[in-house]
């Protein structure tokens, strides 16, 4: 029987997780793979991570160390960033061997590289564990779906952002108090900047629709809006409409282009995916050859992430040499369809004076830019009014042209409110 | 590049789409595995049928012809029931075929056989489409959760009874109708009964549980019911509750051991399975080393389970020779926890006399057999009332033994109706 070795370059929350996992799941793995794999190295240079590792299994601060030692034939690389991620990543591929990661930064950005130098050298780089935790959507998308031509993926793919907006809807809260206390539990760090501005949920959507588009997405082509601007009284004002907020990472093929999004939005209270609360994750795909599918489960977490990665490492053992599951299955170049031309729906709040002529005006702007309103409500304030509109299904290009000129309007205060509204798949 | 030739035996709805999806998919399944996977032979008697197969393939009524043809490297069953599919998948596997199918029946009676077979032979067996049409279910517990340690397994695994049900929560028809109007939308077969009793959504668990549980689980290991007790008036009651009618199959390891049914229950409007309706399927996964993880899909159909036979095919030509992920993945022999001492909650519901003594003399019975009852109402009718009451978890010999005496007691009329009632995972 052969035997696998593994070095593991990081030894922190996931590290150890996997270091845990490949421990105790020993057995398990050599049965399920009658291989056995052995946690070979870990490298890591802080010596109080150092102290947790089993016994047994050799230290050493020092990658090119690791990556000389011919026992080692996968390695595991959890430290996260750019650099050295991507040098060490690049030079294990270069020395044949193969890699698996959770690095969705780097996959996101320079994912074309990594994967041709896998390519070229004979090896393989998984990385499941850098899109939606202990979910393989990766592997589904890769393996399952190989010939299922899927045309959309929508997801909760950000825990962080999830937790605080199920949190808002759940207490009314405002924002800022919120992300406060999401700190305090540990769902949000204390950098939130990756998480609420929706960078994080734009990298993994841009590594989900290059597997599931067959075509590269680098994370520059994802615009995304984060949740910073939501605000307590737009939740209790789409409660009342039966709608629940949330972070969505949207993905389309629109006459064969692609557009990749991540923006807030409401949705409906019985959508599949409003059920989605807490640090979960769920992501629809949609083909016409299976309607729609969605995979929901712990998005990020020590122990699920680690799972991700020990699934990626057995995938590796189980896939025939030669790739015939190729690391680039980027082989189409699409397009991309220009955001403006997507058609969309809205919700829309703004304050507005409570006097005669103002709705006559901003009526006007919509009848203008061919917007039409689902429904309206007028909710009196003292010597003012909130109005709260939804709207039809619109071209974003129009929608946004008409809430700059009605942000302009004389009697519109301070600057209306715009959400995504999404009603169901991809609409 | 190697060409992997398919033959195709019953070219019905779901052989049908498989031809399809590999005559259409040929490019994205050649560029997803660097093979040219092609439809070569169809084994089909029916001379309506093979008017359907695709120009240039070989369409033949003997199955002997198309097994002595070197060119079919991958055989795909899909003619169902045990015979002659059982002797044809043997037959293939022995002359060093791989096989795919979708044939739950056989599979939940004769896996172990038919594994070994292909063990024995160095070839592969695959069967996603045999459980949960195209959710890759067993793709998933095999290669990503191989080393999780799966402890439960809990879902909505049968379309027929899923459809029924939701159509009965919504309209508040009885059973009877709401199954011929099933009928008449093709949702539900002429002949019911596989779907109906449970026995197909039983198999289906039984190859789920032997997958997760790495412990040989076969059909008549599965304790079932069926929805045909379910009456509308237990829909309306369990609505009061906020409880919704699902058909759950249910899968748990218990102190070391297995426990697996089938049984109509009771959940929670707000638990995310309550919100799959219709024909779709829904499967929970538990592990400590994620927590939970659903997938959802359409549960059957031409298309989705025809994606799932192309998943299977990809798969083994992806698969390195020699199999290190094995087919028999059942190198545990647990033993079964038996039902009896399994602990539940349950709805009962019940008519009684409207006069005195009654009600104490249950109560006694409950005390008697240590069952405590959580919630109570009672409804007038002229001269009786119905009781639905809802237990606290209790050992189900215990309940049913209480069950028994209540039935037998003075002034409870008719048949006392308990359904089980799941609030959580397993619980």
């Amino acid at each position: 029987m052969k035997r696998v070795g593994i070095g593991l370059v990081g030894y922190g929350t996931v590290g150890s997780g996997v270091g845990q996992l490949l421990v105790d799941g020993a057995d398990e793995i050599r049965l399920a793979t009658g291989r056995e794999v052995v946690l070979h190295t870990v490298c890591e240079l802080d010596p109080v991570r150092q102290e947790l590792v089993p016994d047994g299994v050799r230290v050493t601060a020092s990658f090119d160390d690791m990556l000389n030692d011919p026992a080692i034939d996968i390695v595991v690389e959890l430290i996260g960033g750019i650099e050295p991620a991507r040098s060490f990543q690049l030079e294990a591929l270069a020395a044949g061997k193969s890699v698996v990661t959770a690095n969705k930064q780097l996959l996101s950005q320079y994912g074309a590289e990594l994967l041709q130098a896998a390519e070229d050298s004979g090896t393989f780089l998984r990385f499941e564990a850098s899109s939606v935790g202990a979910v393989p959507v990766i592997k589904v998308l890769r393996e399952s779906l190989a010939a299922a031509q899927v045309t959309g993926i929508m997801g909760i793919v950000n825990g962080t952002t999830n937790y605080i907006l199920s949190a808002m809807a759940q207490t009314g809260a405002e924002y800022g108090p919120t992300l406060k206390k999401a700190q305090e539990l540990g769902y949000a760090e204390a950098d939130p900047t990756e998480d609420v501005t929706g960078k994080d949920a734009a990298a993994k959507m841009a590594i989900l629709s290059s597997i599931a588009f067959h075509s590269r997405v680098n994370l520059h082509d994802v615009s995304c809006e984060g949740i910073e601007g939501i605000t307590d009284t737009d939740v209790a004002h789409g409660r009342e409409l039966g709608l629940v907020p949330k972070l969505l990472g949207v993905a389309k093929l629109i006459e064969g282009r692609i557009n990749v999004r991540v923006y807030p939005c409401f949705i409906p209270g019985d959508h599949p995916l409003a059920g989605v609360s807490g640090a979960y994750n769920a992501v629809f795909l949609e083909s016409d050859s299976f309607d729609e599918i969605m995979l929901f489960g712990p998005g990020a977490g020590g122990t699920p992430t680690a799972s991700a990665v020990i699934g990626d490492i057995i995938s590796i053992v189980n896939t025939a040499p030669g790739g015939f599951i190729r690391n680039c299955t980027c082989y189409k170049q699409l397009r991309f369809f220009p955001s403006d031309e997507v058609v969309s729906r809205f919700y829309l709040r703004m304050k507005v004076a409570d006097q005669p002529g103002v709705l006559a005006a901003i009526a006007g702007v919509f009848g203008d830019q061919g917007v039409s309103i689902a429904s309206m409500q007028q909710i009196g304030e003292e010597d003012s009014a909130q109005l709260v509109l939804v709207l039809h299904p619109v071209k974003e290009a129009a929608f946004f042209a008409a809430l700059a000129r009605i942000a302009a309007l004389r009697g519109v205060h301070g600057t209306p409110r715009g959400i995504w509204l999404v009603v169901s798949f991809g609409g």
